[in-house]
């Protein structure tokens, strides 16, 4: 049986190209005893997928030239060998980038769409789910009433940590590219004001114009000129979990700014970096929170579905350029 | 009775001179009930005074101008009014920059001259003292094992670090300006290795030759270059104690360098800028420790004592010109 691969061709150096990918023809082997035949439905194209693409240890391996890319994948169970999984269910793992795939058991979770359409699983109920809960739950630690700015809002993380802020009973001011983008977060997604980067020419002006009182969380998805303008406005005790730089993803040398270190020494600022793996104790619990506000109602989503799986690389290169408005996601 | 006192005369622009210090004659009031008569024995120069000159609020108000400098003072009972003091009494206290101070009983607190020299109660024993180990056990929360590297490492604050350090079953690396300096820190303060930033052409080579597994907890008093070359080399799960930017506090202008957060979101790294103030719940217990150790001989101190009330501007100064081996002090 045969099918298709999106690998990766070469390093990008700066912002990636399409020509960075390449698309293969595979013959799939036969079944083993255990494994699992699937058929992608929906793929995840993540921020950092950037990183992975360069030959440098971070705090993931990178992907291998010439091999599949993976990444979070949502799949039909076309065969079966595996006692866990049958034909027709619906599952979730880390998965390369192969419209057919085969694989063993374990790592894939099945899906219970009673709670939520599939997709779901890669955004708001999934990893940027999580990262948002967690990162803004256990390092921004927010309380009623305080002031919170985050970057990258309308993004899958941002536009979950700008909901669960106002389900804490926080102000919540998201920074964002377009104006559209600014709508769907006041609309859709409660936040109380919104900064259009693109259009503001004085950042720290329209930070303070909305926020009299001071910033007390910043979510940093973006870094850049964008973060250097809130960490100018933070509060005594601020906290400030780094989530995200996208900004400086394609950067070819080290970007230089205004030197944080003496606005965390006046104002006692936390700064914590970090990723959503350091945090597996809290999957189950955060997870279940997760799925109870979805179910309620109480947590919305906004997915940018790009149709065909030959999409793959373009919607990933999409996301540097801002193309998307939540999670971004190939369908099949 | 007349005395004298050394007052704020301007605000410095950049680096503080002598003339933006005064000094006056003035005539003390007749002792009131519940008040004491001082005599100042040791008066402490801090870095952080350096803030209190600049007319902008930070985490302790500015000093008013042609008022009297205040900070961490060691003095004689010379006549007392209240119940609490006794003639002879050594106390300290946060008080005015004055040969002889009338002050309320409140804030005053007896000095213990067994367990140490009174003058140790404005460094090892005393604030900054206590800031080495609370933000060091506090934020660094260190491991046995673990890699720690200290700028500022023959300062009052570094010197304690590295001790402490030692003592939990790390390797110590210092950081510091002069060869002497270094040679102290290893042979007095137990240091395993220390770099001369002032004569080391590459910082970021030699943190990586003496630091060959990484940087587990990185305690910054200085900021700058020399903080960029150590956060280069950090580990993934690093911790970053903001204690101070000495090397900043002069600037007129915002000092810019290499971004911080791509580090922060890659490393999962935590940066918390901190005053031991934040701390009050700990002081009781954490002085106790302290006083234990220095008792039993575990921990070391090093003071450099100017002799004259009258020096006390140059010896100010001298902590940014880096004069001071361990604690500076002014002897009346």
């Amino acid at each position: 049986m045969k099918t298709k691969q999106i690998v990766l061709a070469s390093r990008p150096s700066g912002t990636p190209e399409l020509s960075n990918f390449n698309t293969k023809e595979i013959t799939l082997p036969e079944l083993k005893e255990g494994e699992i035949l699937l058929k992608g439905l929906f793929y995840s194209v993540d921020p950092y997928m950037r990183g992975k693409m360069n030959d440098k240890k971070s705090y993931t391996p990178p992907f291998k030239l010439d091999e599949p890319i993976d990444g979070g994948v949502v799949a039909e169970v076309v065969e079966s060998k595996s006692g866990k999984f049958g034909k027709g269910d619906v599952v979730m793992g880390q998965l390369p980038w192969q419209e057919l795939i085969i694989t063993a058991e374990k790592g894939l979770k099945k899906i219970d769409a009673n709670i939520a359409p599939a997709s779901y699983y890669l955004g708001i109920l999934g990893m940027p789910g999580l990262t948002a809960y967690i990162g803004f739950t256990e390092i921004g630690k927010p309380k009623a009433g305080e002031t919170v700015v985050v970057s990258g809002a309308a993004g899958a993380v941002g536009t979950v940590v700008g909901q669960i802020a106002k389900l804490k009973g926080c102000k919540v001011i998201g920074i964002a590219g377009t104006d559209e983008k600014i709508a769907v977060m006041k609309e859709k997604f409660g936040y109380d004001e919104g900064i259009n980067y693109k259009s503001t020419k004085d950042m720290n002006k329209a930070i303070q114009e909305h926020c009299p009182d001071g910033v007390d969380i910043y979510f940093d998805n973006v870094g850049g000129e964008v973060s250097d303008a809130v960490m100018s406005n933070l509060n005594f005790h601020a906290r400030v979990p780094v989530c995200g730089q996208i900004s400086l993803y394609n950067s070819k040398e080290v970007e230089t700014g205004p030197r944080l270190q003496p606005i965390l020494v006046t104002k006692s600022v936390l700064m914590q970096g970090f990723i959503v793996s350091n945090y597996q104790s809290l999957f189950e619990e955060s997870s279940k929170q997760m799925a109870e506000w979805v179910k309620e109602g109480k947590l919305q989503s906004t997915e940018t579905i790009i149709e065909g799986f030959d999409k793959l690389p373009e919607a990933l290169l999409g996301l540097f350029k801002g193309d998307n408005t939540g999670k971004m996601i190939v369908k099949a």
